[in-house]
């Protein structure tokens, strides 16, 4: 196969996007969404993608991933599958696939996004230092942060804070944090704050109060929850939020992101109409002594859910350079 | 006053160390070590310093301070001394006064420090990448981290760590937590992490015990603890190397420094000889299903005291660019 297009795609625990620019500079079209567990593997969903666009090859693919990116080979964390760049590139015809984190693809997204990819949550309406640094938090399949850095030059960190010690403060919080530990040993955030994390959190408040909890998805929960007819669907999402909250914050203490903190992923924009009513503002800010600091960072929701893809298309077209990992 | 010459200070919340360059480019000479308490305020310490090396005044002063940095005027957060660029100009003749956090001025420290300012704690004895980011996570006085970029440019990252919320994992430990929060609606990870931490936690140790605490300070507790006579303090040790491990593993899986993880300050110095038997490597691993990853980050310890020193006089001779915070 030939082709001189290039392939941007981003590929999650649960759900795979993909988008096609005809050059370097172009913005993604023909933008579709796929289910992961419709194929065996990347491939084939590339595959049909490609099929459907009436694309025969490329030159260059970007591919946003759900995992940590050490070499040309990744397995992704929430899902079966596997992305291997030499495979890719003999079945495509491309000259080069580039892989990074999903998390720093939506940071490299930030710049190129218009102001109607974002909803405001709480802090200042506008960033004190636009040129300060930003922060993207990302709750879905799994939970996740990059830092984009836009002075002196723009660069991305990339980080693996799903994996960091889900916090605890009271006598409840350690309860669920033993029932979201049970046979792992350990609670680390993304075990509350992914979908899964909100149906195990849900089966637990579901048994606290006395209720058998229904087959619900994560999706189902926050739509209850939404509508406030199920309780156990709203304190799990009172406890999502609360425990969003206090991470953002302490990510906040440790990036100090004056540039803006953007929540993304599907968690995060199944919670946002609820985060007023359940206090994400306050409890974000409720860093003892810090509480003013932490007011100075303004927090905004992503919306759009094709964002990723933006950061890919922009990465083809710019000297932005993510930070490599060193191939183990 | 007049004078040529450039002068370097590390302003820790209990102790304040000076230098002195001829030039930049020099290393710092004629380091002295002073107690704040001795001092109603910085300019008294300077003054007394200045006498003492003979020296009228400078051209420019570089101040490693315990505080985050906004503009410049600094008010320490763990000791009543205020730091006014202005008054210090005006004082001393100097032309430029350059504040820094005291994280900053230890992570500009790691390139000019030779390999005997470092012990070797724990995982590979050399970074797989030694130009990857390197985290300086210091405990003394209060707790903070800076994470140094070094490629593509040389990149400071200051943060505000120690107000990150303290992990509780078990019974015991949200016991802790909230004799840490008493009166403070919450615990940071400073109020276990730090000399005051120590005490606090020794006094939490002692009652549990059914013991009266002794009036001791945190070296007094640590001294105490490795002579290994005194079980309150060894199990104080034992608590504050625990959560140590913790929170080092969680900010490595925040910044992924690849790097290196330098530990410094006082109360990691005086806990390094017990972190072997504390099983201090073993608890920065237990990371779930990112443990074998966390063994791929070297861990060492910062033993010069004078290491900030280091640091201020590099930031005068080189081009290396702390990230500005706006000033508000």
């Amino acid at each position: 196969m030939t082709g001189q297009g290039i392939v941007v795609a981003d590929v999650g625990g649960t759900n795979t996007r993909l988008g096609y620019l005809a050059q370097a500079g172009d913005a993604p079209v023909q933008t579709s969404h796929f289910q992961n567990a419709d194929f065996a593997d990347f491939e084939g969903c590339l595959r049909q993608y490609l099929g459907q666009i009436g694309v025969q090859g490329c030159a260059q693919i970007f591919i946003a991933v759900a995992a940590p990116i050490e070499g040309d080979v990744v397995t992704l964390t929430n899902c079966n599958w596997k992305i291997d760049g030499a495979a890719l590139r003999h079945f495509t015809g491309a000259k080069s696939i580039h892989l990074l984190n999903d998390l720093e693809a939506l940071a490299l997204a930030l710049g190129h996004l218009p102001a109607t990819s974002f909803a405001y949550v709480a802090g200042p309406r506008a960033p004190h230092d636009p040129k300060g640094r930003k922060l993207v938090i990302g709750a879905g399949t799994g939970f996740n942060a990059a830092c984009l850095l836009q002075a002196p030059s723009q660069i991305v960190l990339p980080a693996e804070c799903g994996h960091m010690t889900l916090p605890a403060q009271t006598a409840d919080d350690l309860r669920l944090w033993d029932h979201l530990a049970k046979d792992r040993g350990r609670a680390s955030v993304e075990r509350a704050l992914s979908g899964l994390g909100l149906c195990e959190t849900y089966h637990w408040v579901a048994r606290e109060l006395g209720r058998f909890p229904d087959a619900l998805t994560a999706q189902q929960i926050t739509d209850r929850a939404r509508l406030g007819a199920d309780l156990a669907c709203v304190k799990t999402t009172q406890i999502a939020l609360r425990l969003l909250a206090i991470v953002a914050g302490d990510l906040a203490l440790a990036y100090l992101p004056h540039g803006g903190i953007y929540l993304a992923g599907s968690v995060c924009r199944a919670l946002f109409p609820m985060m007023k009513q359940a206090g994400f503002a306050e409890q974000f800010t409720a860093k003892g002594r810090q509480s003013t600091f932490m007011t100075s960072f303004p927090i905004y929701l992503m919306t759009d859910d094709f964002a990723a893809l933006i950061g890919c298309a922009g990465l083809a077209n710019s000297k932005i350079i993510p930070v490599a990992e060193p191939a183990e």
